[in-house]
């Protein structure tokens, strides 16, 4: 494919690309495809000779679109938010046409710089502390990680090789099988399943910590877990703290977290996926209060900040443990610069990266810090609208806070008449949410995703429920 | 921004792409740029409100072009190459504005199933066992994750949880911390330094074995080091065999060391990161022989195969200890079709996923395989040219076998003549290439890696070598 041809597919790929996001409204929200209806589409194996585009064009509505879930109508109201934004797409055309692999600043040193200098953006949107910035002039500075998951992974793994560290220091003869066997890392039991899965990665001990009511961990929760591990000989060592947790976007409290940190002197991680997004709102941090007391702080603008994934932003105070940790030098990826700026090979899992802070720059531009605040308070604001609704009726009952722009309800009764009603909504397609359960409590979660969301919307997907709960309950009866 | 000004600027893009790639030749490969250069063109603070998306189009040429390391120039021969297309590049927009995190089938029914199908495609291609393939209707197939490194990771997790559910059944009284403190993994010691890494991150042993003169590993090898460990009460569990290896793209010998692996049932490991995509010309698949005595097998198309990055193929025979490795299953990621389809999350290191096979589809498509075929054969028949210059040049000398798009070559003499060579070439800035050594020799890599290449590039590089050369050689006089 040449130039001329590119033109004229890419520019018909825009096209389709408006016209499917601007009318997503009108599609049905879940597909109802069954498991393995795509092979028959397609042939057997690749063409041998090339297809024309205009094609290729056509299949994405007869093979794509049918079994697509579509995660920006404004009836998914499941997971969390993924981002989507049209200055996020057209930089992501440029990072893939410039593809370098940013693995060290020579290998193309925009790429590390601009991510060094918007990352300082991002923290100061969110009122981060200047000791987590990279022009506070220190070794902090942020990073760009692909998900969440590797940030939790990426923080433990900077803990543990500290804590080995420690632990050699007091205990020479101490093996890494030993102390490695000795590690404890803690975590609210409302932690994304990924903290548990660093955890396996990892090859250390999670120990899931009770919550109080309104589903948020204490700090003496963890003072005296850490206590009774220590007693038993064991090596407490990383803590990760969630503000806003997926099955409820409950927040931990940091103010009482980190001081306990500080105390035994642990690794304190802040898993803000979702919510960091919020506190670039200034009436939204106080619930990341004690945030300076963190070791390191993850939120993902791919969530809520109309960022397309993936881009999980992460901010390390002192990113010296993970750079040991991950720091396999070979000659072919020196050059004379290092030191003098990041090579952020040092600082993930992967060796490869792509020019994502791209996606960063332009949508903090295109959008300004207003509108970016604006898209958080109005999303926030249809979560009490439909909060108002369920309060209303008195067949239903809330479950947790709603403080962000998610709303966990269930119908007073049953976890089965609750599974029955859910089972209801996602069949019959026009709208789509998933379920949580917490201490054996099954209910339905409802969050705001879409940016096109508008509250006519927020009243569609409450009478489709309010009409299907009807259905149920009158069946129950 | 909306839809109107979003197709203007999109359009605006596309433009910008075609002139910056069709014209990248004219550019100066390697930036001249400094640690430090971008900050000061950039505000402190993103802004509040909205800039223009022509005054973001207009920063591309003042702040990022200074900086970026022109991969795709075809005075690019550092590392290995990284993909472009045109193809890939609509495909990204595509899956950018669908915007889907496939983690589950449910959660979006295409993203899952083009995967499993252009694995399906993609492994024909090349010309894999049918028992890689999920069309062979078992429970092997293909996965798409970020990068080889990840991919050695998943198989060495998957290696590490099959090998401590063994020693289990057999030492019913062996913690894991005991059983892990046993695992020894072997490799060349020419595997890429994140072999090394997935051994650091797995928390297990890594031996770097041995390798021929034509810096090949060979199976005799792997199975003293292993009868070795027997002996000392090790457990010997994986094995990486890298076919392409990045110092000089030697191929270990997998028909050898394949059964080695079988009779000792370790789980044996292919990374072809560079070179498998020249398995699609089936005149190369002599050096992939014994493939079917692997359990996993993986290269990128994002390196050769005009994939954007990022996009690692990768099959497995048996996914299942990969899956049980990772699996962590949260009620609000089950779904009623679990079992069906695979549901990717428990295949790979992050949960979230995107649409990335849209690529591979579009590009097997759009070129056919006779034009993918056909990029594979010019580009090592401009490796063979530029080794023809440097066997007619008798101050020159070649390290390693030319096999593939990568040509190893020496000045004869000393290591720092060599050095000086390099830092004169890439301070020159026309052509940009990386250093290598092995057991204490320093020699220049050569790698083809733009699609825009043609021969008289070639002939520009070499010239622009031997004319350094000669400065070189004159001023040590």
């Amino acid at each position: 494919m040449e130039q001329k041809e590119f033109s004229e597919f890419a520019k018909s790929m825009v096209e389709y690309i408006g016209q499917y996001l601007e009318n997503i409204r009108d599609r049905r929200v879940l597909p109802t495809v069954e498991p393995g209806y795509l092979r028959p589409c397609l042939p057997e194996t690749a063409p041998e000779d090339p297809d024309k585009w205009q094609d290729v064009m056509a299949d994405i509505e007869r093979v794509i679109m049918p079994g697509v879930t579509h995660w920006h109508s404004p009836r998914f109201h499941a997971y969390f938010p993924t981002a989507n934004s049209y200055p996020a797409i057209v930089a992501d055309m440029l990072s893939d046409a410039i593809a370098c692999i940013g693995f060290s600043w020579i290998a193309s040193p925009a790429c590390t710089e601009l991510e060094v200098v918007m990352l300082d953006w991002l923290g100061k949107m969110l009122g981060l502390p200047n000791e987590f910035l990279a022009c506070s002039g220190g070794k902090a500075g942020g990073v760009i990680q692909g998900t969440a998951s590797e940030a939790t992974l990426v923080a433990l793994l900077g803990a543990k090789a500290r804590a080995v560290r420690k632990a050699k220091e007091q205990h020479p003869d101490w093996t890494d099988a030993v102390i490695n066997s000795k590690l404890i890392a803690y975590a609210s039991e409302q932690a994304h399943s990924s903290v548990e899965r660093a955890g396996l990665l990892g090859g250390v001990t999670f120990r899931n910590l009770k919550v109080d009511s309104h589903y948020r961990l204490h700090g003496d929760t963890v003072d005296e877990a850490i206590k009774k591990d220590l007693k038993e000989g064991l090596i407490p060592f990383y803590v990760v703290a969630t503000l806003g947790t997926t099955s409820v976007c409950s927040f931990d409290l940091v103010t009482e977290i980190g001081p306990v940190c500080r105390k035994h002197d642990l690794w304190l991680h802040i898993d803000a996926a979702y919510a960091g997004s919020a506190f670039i709102c200034p009436e939204y941090r106080y619930l990341m209060e004690g945030v300076e007391l963190a070791d390191s702080f993850n939120f993902n603008p791919h969530k809520w900040m109309l960022v397309t994934f993936d881009c999980s932003a992460m901010w390390l105070k002192d990113p010296t443990d993970v750079i040991d940790a991950f720091n396999v030098d070979p000659l072919y990826l020196k050059h004379e610069q290092q030191g003098s700026a990041p090579d952020y090979r040092h600082w993930q899992i992967p060796l490869g990266r792509r020019f994502r802070s791209l996606k960063l720059w332009f949508v903090m531009r295109l959008y300004g810090v207003k509108n970016l605040q604006a898209h958080i308070r109005k999303q926030i604001g249809f979560a009490h609208q439909f909060e108002a609704y369920v309060n209303e009726d008195e067949r239903f009952e809330l479950v947790g806070d709603v403080l962000m722009g998610l709303v966990c309800f269930r119908l007073k009764g049953s976890n089965e008449l609750n599974e029955k009603l859910l089972k209801r909504i996602n069949g019959n397609g026009k709208i789509h949410l998933v379920p949580s359960k917490i201490d054996g409590l099954y209910f339905l979660r409802l969050a705001i995703c879409s940016r096109y969301t508008e509250s006519t919307d927020i009243e569609f997907s409450w009478t489709e429920i309010k009409s299907l709960a009807n259905d149920v309950l009158v069946e129950e009866k």
